[in-house]
């Protein structure tokens, strides 16, 4: 069976595999303290030309959002997202479970809307009962977001523009970064991310590790005795060194990156196959995230010999699907599906 | 340089690398839904002669302990353990960070005493305010404990049995369980373990796996929507596989047995040596950390070449220092080691 | 100065600063255990016509959501309230300081709608991934609703219907409930809401008293060991006396109900006076609140010699305000802002 | 029948109740924002000579305990008491619940010793895996202590400047400071709990209040957005005059002082009777508690004729029992007593 489900669905990167073989019998120190670590991060520093930033390592993606919140806000402090944002709908409580409020905007194709933002703290602001609400203390996006959009160099830079007027810090998701890194239709670099956020992730886990996510404070601003915090939200890998060697591959020779434009490369091949044989889509994503509407007698029939994502049922006969390319998905994927439509 | 420091050390068992870049290209489903993470449940449960049993894989000791006690215990309730216990001093506070408190007994060598226990029970349930101080809702031991000692049946079974006659889960931590089965000096088997607590773990970290806890609810008792308790504590793997196929492997052909015995039989050598050298022990552990007494002098000279762990300092003039081996511990690392004694 | 800024302007009804002199020097025991407590209790549950029922008496709104929700939901679950719903937005994130989500539905003059609950939970428990959401495991409504809204019986049994139907509590926030019960357009009585609801409480800070509101469990489905759940929230009083007096007081003679039913008069009366003046309501709210639509220059005038609330800015040259009634609120006040429109 | 059961049997001092009638129809706003409060206020900084402070009402020990701890730690960090202190063993896991760690150190009489913090103190700074372990980052102490004892000048200044030597705040828990302050065996004033601590309360609830504990930021340093914090907690009185109403009188002409000092001459007065008729006792309190010896027998009798609390059991022919005055202790109950004895 053909699978278009996900970005997670096979094991890692080939190198990664042969470098933790290689080194399997050195012996480490833990908890994140080994050369490979460091190594990793200062390769991640070069990457984003931030040698100021501080470069730390988690398992996952939902952990890594709800170590970030809660180590950057105070008690009680909210974090704004989009109503679509993943820590709005998709975490199972994990932000709420630590005490902190998601306070959600209307999305716009899974965006968070600079303007609609400064309106939202003008009049959080001005509010004389502020204290009996929410304090709104961070801004959480995803680049990709959920539906494979990326913002735009101009709106991140908006975004920041708000975040620093009113001291709050800008918090970017990029568990699936590279994909947004590498799309042809985007124009924010990692340094421009690094410049433009206080705190973000380049996630390993959808692309091409078997776990892992690089959490960049990019002015060596990570909050105090954030080891103690990581440990205490069960976070803190003994064997450090998997996370380390991972990433460490992922940014020797830009693997990290070339794995990913071969993603995008294979999603724009996706498409114009989805487009020639005349199907419409929800979305035009630029990512590795396809949203194609399918009349459902066709969903149900495809189904049966290929994988993919139910998204959102758009009228009674229509649904919205997901098809997500990755690292590892081959032209033999691709003429497979071809032939099935 | 020689390193007895922890049982954390190498990677993974090479079965275990192996088998990672064999099955590296199936496309399998995520959150531990893959087949790997389903027969290597099937296999634990054989072992455990627990035909009932749910098997799930978490990542880490801690945030294993943390979800455990989180997922079985009511708002507020706390959990008794040994003042040893690792719960109560070196998680960091991620018993507490989640609203519970650790109660804690007195150790004996590590080790919970039922009667002790039956005792503290007593006093707090006749004790008229007892709404006004924590429950005492579960009983928390590790096994091997903190000091390399172990239960022996009947002292499990006593405190099993002070737990069910107080209707309190009995969670057993088994971060090393494979060296406390493996020791030459227990009477405990892993099914009896199965059939004494309400829940314990299979620790994969320090017993040859690149990380990986395989938690046991030996009668299918699994608190409802355990899954989406993972979730929100951000520990649920998108790539499940990691852990199916690394318990998977250790728990085919007795593994995960063979290298315990292994560390087993390295420790009782190391422990040998350091008889015949003359070297006093602080504890006299059956299992794979040996508690070694050293004049500071001699700790100083040798800390230069070889790498262990400050234990406890003893009196002005010596200390405590442990050495553990583990599933990679080679004769060249004790024949070097004795060769600088 | 004239004042509607709220219903909670003046002391508490002076039979209750009456009762709490004639019986200061009785030697009582503490935390809900004295004889006023339970005769109150006897008062309230003849009332709702619910012999089953228990009652405990705590001090705020704001803590009586948190501890009511926290004590009846299991860890990391969530409550359904309207966007409006006073849980959602103005009580400083209580509720996710606890741990849960409050998940919101869109209000319809502040009141839940049955169906979209049922279409809401309906697709909620069709998601697949629904162990990565929030499970929405309680419904929140207030009565009257933050817009002085009522909802009529057929409404409340709908809801009531949705929820049983899925197993989950239904929790109504009566801070006002007097004022609801007391309006000429209800057909909601005490014994109904005690016969739809699992839980509710009767408001006294708003109805007369110093502070206090009365939890009632209709079926005397008590959370287990609740006074502890209230003691860990910091909300046990040692002096219950306090709350056992006051309500004792207001359900004796049917008090709480003739003081509400003054200021449901004194509203319509407002009412008529704002109608008689040309004066647009922005919601005709049938309870003790009303919402008047005033020109931004007649509101800057006003309020020099009036209290009142800002609610909303309805467009360029119009803002909503609220004028509240009460217990106390006198022919003169009504007379003296009369004289001022 | 006599009660000597706790300092919290009655209802408030008359010159309360009184002044609660008197004000009972002004209109004032809420929250804490009324006259009455800001008098009360001013009125403590002058007690405590300390014109930079910040004064703030709660409504009890418990949760003011709780509002506190949570509001001055960060995230997971850890406060320091006796065993014997309230927050340790009394309060349900308040402090546990809000996700801090009450760190224990053995008292003396309920007592912390300055040398044993400091030596607990070096221990954690300079081991290096401290970031696995709690952050001890306030030390909690009260007095007098849940024992009558009380520390003297020399003691606190001593445990103050450990704190000052790690940076961090010293709470003093002064649920019954007002009979501390009034023993007539203290050399501790008001004045230099205000320049030693930190933060601290002076407890209503206990001394003649019918609720009510005003905390003081001796400094002004107040944790930012505070009110929010205690909003949070389901603690924000709406009609907070309530509270500064009464702490208002209790500062009037030294209320709080005098009535104190009733308890202890009461008090003293008791210890005369006790020791006269030949009794022993458990610890030399010179406060309002007292811990009398008693054989059983005589325990099982006294106890069908007057009340006190259970303490310990001494051995097994005898307990320890606890006798308290209070404000409104009278001469009657004395000699009734003494009849009995």
């Amino acid at each position: 069976m053909i699978s278009f489900a996900s970005d997670y669905l096979e094991g890692a990167h080939e190198a990664i595999l042969r470098r933790l073989a290689e080194t399997n019998y050195e012996k480490l120190s833990g908890y994140g303290s080994d050369p490979y670590c460091e190594s990793a991060a200062s390769k991640i520093k070069a990457a984003c030309q931030a040698p100021e930033a501080d470069v730390r390592f988690l398992v996952g993606g939902t952990q890594t959002n709800q170590i970030v919140i809660a180590a950057m806000l105070s008690e009680g402090d909210g974090v704004i997202a989009a109503d679509t944002g993943h820590i709005a709908g998709h975490e199972a409580g994990a932000i709420e479970y630590t005490g902190h409020k998601v306070l959600t905007l209307p999305h716009h194709e899974g965006k968070l809307d600079a303007e609609e933002l400064a309106a939202y703290l003008a009049v959080y602001f001005a509010d004389e009962n502020r204290e009996h609400m929410v304090l709104p203390a961070m801004v959480y996006l995803s680049h990709p977001t959920e539906y494979g959009t990326l913002y735009r160099k101009e709106e991140l830079t908006a975004i920041a523009s708000v975040c620093r007027r009113y001291g709050m810090p800008l918090f970017l998701d990029g568990a699936r970064l590279g994909y947004g890194l590498m799309s042809y239709d985007t124009d924010l670099t990692l340094p421009d991310i690094a410049a433009l956020c206080d705190v973000f992730y380049i996630g390993g886990t959808k692309v091409g590790a078997l776990c892992g996510e690089a959490v960049v404070f990019p002015r060596g601003n990570t909050p105090k005795r954030f080891l103690s915090t990581v440990k205490r939200h069960g976070a803190l890998l003994a064997k450090g060194r998997l996370l380390g060697i991972q990433f460490d591959v992922l940014f020797t020779d830009g693997l990290y990156f070339s794995i990913s434009r071969h993603a995008i490369d294979m999603a724009e091949k996706l498409k114009a196959i989805f487009r020639e044989k005349g199907y419409a889509f929800h979305i035009d994503s630029p990512t590795n995230q396809i949203f194609v509407i399918l009349e459902n007698e066709v969903m149900e029939q495809l189904r049966e010999k290929v994988s993919f994502s139910f998204w959102e049922r758009l009228d009674e006969h229509r649904t919205v699907v997901r098809f997500a390319t990755g690292w590892a998905t081959t032209e033999e994927d691709l003429a497979a599906l071809e032939a099935l439509l």
